[in-house]
């Protein structure tokens, strides 16, 4: 039997697995990292977590095959260079040569949505799909790209970005620098963006304020799924709005590149899975043309946590990738 | 040497070309149909235009080893059924089945503007790339994409559709009934609403009113150039706007599935791409995502009015394709 590795590296945590070749996961190991941004001295940090997850498992670290790693970035697959992270303030680094020297195992770099994606693609719940496009909804929107079992990564490795789709000419103002960007109104930070402006420019109020009193600089999902349970009506409409943004989204998939399934995951829909995904699908047929969406699943991602790092490492695994092994 | 037709049906032509395996073009025959909707008699003139170009050819019928089929609607390409076709006023036909009355041969019948795009990316100026995606900005804007030699089409066969992409939420109407479609906004429907906004409601004046007296009914695409080199105000706004909604577009298709080539045609584009294409590559490349686009070729078509006739009957030639002749 052999055995891989996979690393989910974050702007505030390191997560690593252990599968075995049937992608079973044999062990976790999770540290938080408090915005590291030196690239050795997160190297050290993720040599520890991947060799605690090590005895976790009970493998020997000799018995390792690869190690698949995935970075909050855009990445040159074919270089191993981390090209910009704003989450680990990293620009440009070749940190898989960085990492290899205090782990001296094959190893594989790519963006994390992307991974994430093909962890559902592969070991969750789009498994039974070939063309498959995920978006995963947190403080932004990630997406990843899969088809026939390839990730799409485009000629700069910037495919997948989808939370930077413009559905709004002249809307709301991304962190991008763009304005109308899909996640400038249905990420976190866009749901958010609406809400200040009622409170702010309208006068409105929300439970929101009391709930979660920084909800200005920062709030989980889970505050937000309150305030929709208890129908305050700022938050509601917040929510119905990303919703149908999302759809709309969607629909701009079938329509332009007609995938036959769309994964929806990410923090917002673990928390609030049961409102959004309807909403979504209507959405998405309602602004399909020629009922294009009729014929095309939306579902839920089903890997939680593990989903990151189960698709680094099983992607690592596949034969057919080791020439992606640096 | 194998010999194959293509056909090329439009809403008021019919466009008739026979080649050689080698994608030669042996011989061209075009007829008028002035909205022909019967699928019988349709399928009469179809057979006429087909046998007049195999006699320009000098090819016998018998020749002929198959025949590709190109319409302005979404095909069942398994099933051989026309799905909807406004042009034609026909829904919902086994069109397929109706010539082949007329022409006993293998056939196989899509989209025209996939087989455009087909055509391009087999014989054209798209041919050194892979994973490319075409737009024909005309009256409406229509679209195809292929990834590494295959023509995705989605599962209900309406991929392709940018046309109908939602690039601005609560924008213009679109024909199709929702707001804010590429089309509504940048084909030339989309530039003659314009127009006439700033005509009727904001009282501008416009040079079209004498070349093209009728433009409100309809304009040709020359018209609106000739306009634009006398450096007619409102013409150039509309143009310019056109021009930058389809970069955004471009930078679109560029974040989230990452092609490696974008091919600009269409009437538009055959008469004006010389102003198009500078002011779409730059918003392209300023609207996508981290550089992603710069290294997206922009290229514009080659093949003119032969890309959909050609791009069929090649798409019919190939041997691995050989599965979907009926």
């Amino acid at each position: 039997m052999k055995y891989y590795s996979g690393i989910d590296l974050g702007g505030t945590k390191i997560y690593a697995i252990v599968i075995d070749e049937t992608g079973k996961v044999l062990g976790r190991y999770k540290i938080k990292t408090e915005g590291e941004n030196d690239a050795d001295k997160l190297a050290v940090k993720i040599a520890d977590c991947y060799l605690e997850s090590l005895k976790l498992s009970g493998i020997a670290e000799k018995d390792i095959t690869a190690l698949g790693l995935a970075v909050p970035s855009s990445v040159n697959v074919d270089l191993g260079i981390l090209k910009y992270a704003p989450n680990l303030g990293m620009k440009n680094v070749e940190f898989l040569k960085i990492l290899k020297r205090k782990i001296n195992k094959p190893m594989f770099m790519d963006n994390d949505v992307n991974m994430g994606i093909f962890g559902e693609y592969s070991l969750g719940s789009a498994r039974k799909y070939k063309h498959v496009y995920g978006l995963f909804v947190g403080t932004g929107i990630g997406g990843g790209y899969i088809l026939d079992g390839k990730v799409i990564r485009g000629v700069s490795y910037t495919a997948g970005e989808i939370g930077h789709m413009i559905v709004k000419i002249g809307g709301p103002m991304c962190n991008c620098g763009k304005s109308g960007c899909l996640e400038a109104i249905a990420g976190k930070v866009g749901i958010i963006n609406y809400i200040k402006k009622q409170v702010e420019k309208k006068g409105k109020k929300t439970a929101l304020s009391d709930i979660s009193p920084d909800w200005r600089k920062t709030v989980g999902s889970s505050a937000l799924r309150k305030c929709y349970e208890m129908e305050d009506e700022v938050v509601v409409k917040a929510i119905n709005k990303a919703a149908k943004t999302i759809g709309i989204a969607c629909a701009n998939l079938v329509d332009v590149v007609g995938v036959e399934a769309i994964v929806l995951g990410g923090g917002l829909i673990e928390e609030m899975g049961e409102v959004f995904t309807p909403m979504v699908e209507e959405n998405m047929k309602s602004y399909s043309i020629a009922d294009g969406a009729n014929g095309v699943a939306l579902i839920k991602a089903e890997l939680g946590d593990d989903a990151v790092a189960l698709g680094a490492a099983w992607f690592t695994s596949l034969e057919e990738n080791k020439n992606y092994l640096k």
